[in-house]
């Protein structure tokens, strides 16, 4: 399918003044010049600080760590593929012809690039307003869903599942001292992750919680 | 020095009417509940947007990979922490007694979280206009020295830098073939980071090409 403006305007439910932005917008980069890289650039600079002020204005005493790992659930290359699917943009993208044989047009970072794209033409073309009620219709379901048990699976759990799902060595946690009598002991234990070249140290009234306080940490400096 | 809003509302430039909120933007999570760390997290995500857009305007032909290299040159710690030198915010900070003792005030991570904060406090208390503007009228100087230079350093040396910068192995490069006649070669690579477990490869008519490919494949994805 050929490049249709006015299809593509209501599959996303947003109008532009300047069409070639709109296309542009869905154009990858197997085309060569004018594709959707830059927009893509902006548009997830605007996604990040849209669902950043959604997030604290929807959780107003959470932390910074557990905004964090909020935003991150909703952020992410999969999220935003299925913001992609459910837009149908599949069949508006335009591929270079190498992508378009190897099925580029169902591959999640060409959509979820195109959606970020998206939101920059937005921008460009009406302003910051209009850019943020589009993020927030279209991430409407998910942002409702997002609750904080999203972000409460406990610390030590999440740090070994992110480092296990990009293939490196879980962290290790050694006890460094204890300290204080038996009725007030505190445990000061280090978590190294390896492959970040990080250690960091926690201090607790037990072990186990000194561990999930040093994966804490660790995971804040990561999301 | 204990707070003083009038003090600091002179050094930072800007009024607030809500002088609570400016003093949570300066308050490290040293002294417990209340700190910065929210305003933190909406800050950051309000500068990367300021800057992404920024760079948008200023650099209209460079593409996507150059944009990130020259936001990642403007905002990072150091950068935000010299921002809090000029501003002399080191005496503004409210920290915790131990921290206050350990030289707190002069460490760059509180420093430039606390820059964030500020920005995230004038955006909840004045909108993101004033916001915005905050962020180019402190950033000008900065923004005004970055060129294409910055970014444009070949991209072996940037991930060298990279990661030495981060006390980790340096990447490893290997010719893995080489097709074609003489004088119509094609070098495959590879290079892998081992701390990142990150492979890529890349195909040039020379291996040193190649290897800046390889490289410069690895750069966009970390920054």
């Amino acid at each position: 399918m050929s490049f249709d403006a006015n299809r593509l305007q209501k599959k996303i439910n947003a109008t532009f003044k300047d069409h070639a932005l709109l296309e542009q917008a869905l154009t990858h980069r197997s085309i060569g010049q004018n594709n959707n890289e830059r927009l893509e650039f902006l548009g997830d600079s605007i996604l990040g600080f849209v669902v950043a002020d959604e997030i604290y204005k929807r959780f107003p005493t959470v932390d910074e760590g557990i905004m964090s790992r909020l935003r991150a659930h909703l952020v992410n290359r999969d999220s935003l593929a299925n913001v992609a699917k459910k837009l149908k943009l599949s069949d508006e993208l335009v591929l270079g012809p190498g992508e378009m044989k190897s099925g580029g047009k169902h591959r999640a970072s060409i959509l979820s690039d195109a959606v970020e794209a998206i939101i920059g033409a937005i921008y460009k073309d009406k302003g910051l307003t209009e850019a943020t009620s589009w993020v927030l219709a279209v991430f409407k379901e998910q942002l409702d869903f997002l609750s904080l048990e999203t972000a409460t699976k406990d610390p030590k759990t999440q740090l070994q599942e992110y480092l296990q799902g990009r293939g490196v060595a879980v962290p290790k946690y050694t006890v460094i001292s204890t300290t204080g009598l038996d009725h007030d002991q505190q445990f000061k234990i280090e978590c190294e992750v390896a492959c970040l070249n990080e250690i960091v140290h926690a201090t607790a009234s037990s072990r186990k919680k000194a561990e999930q306080k040093a994966a804490s940490k660790i995971l804040e400096s990561l999301l």
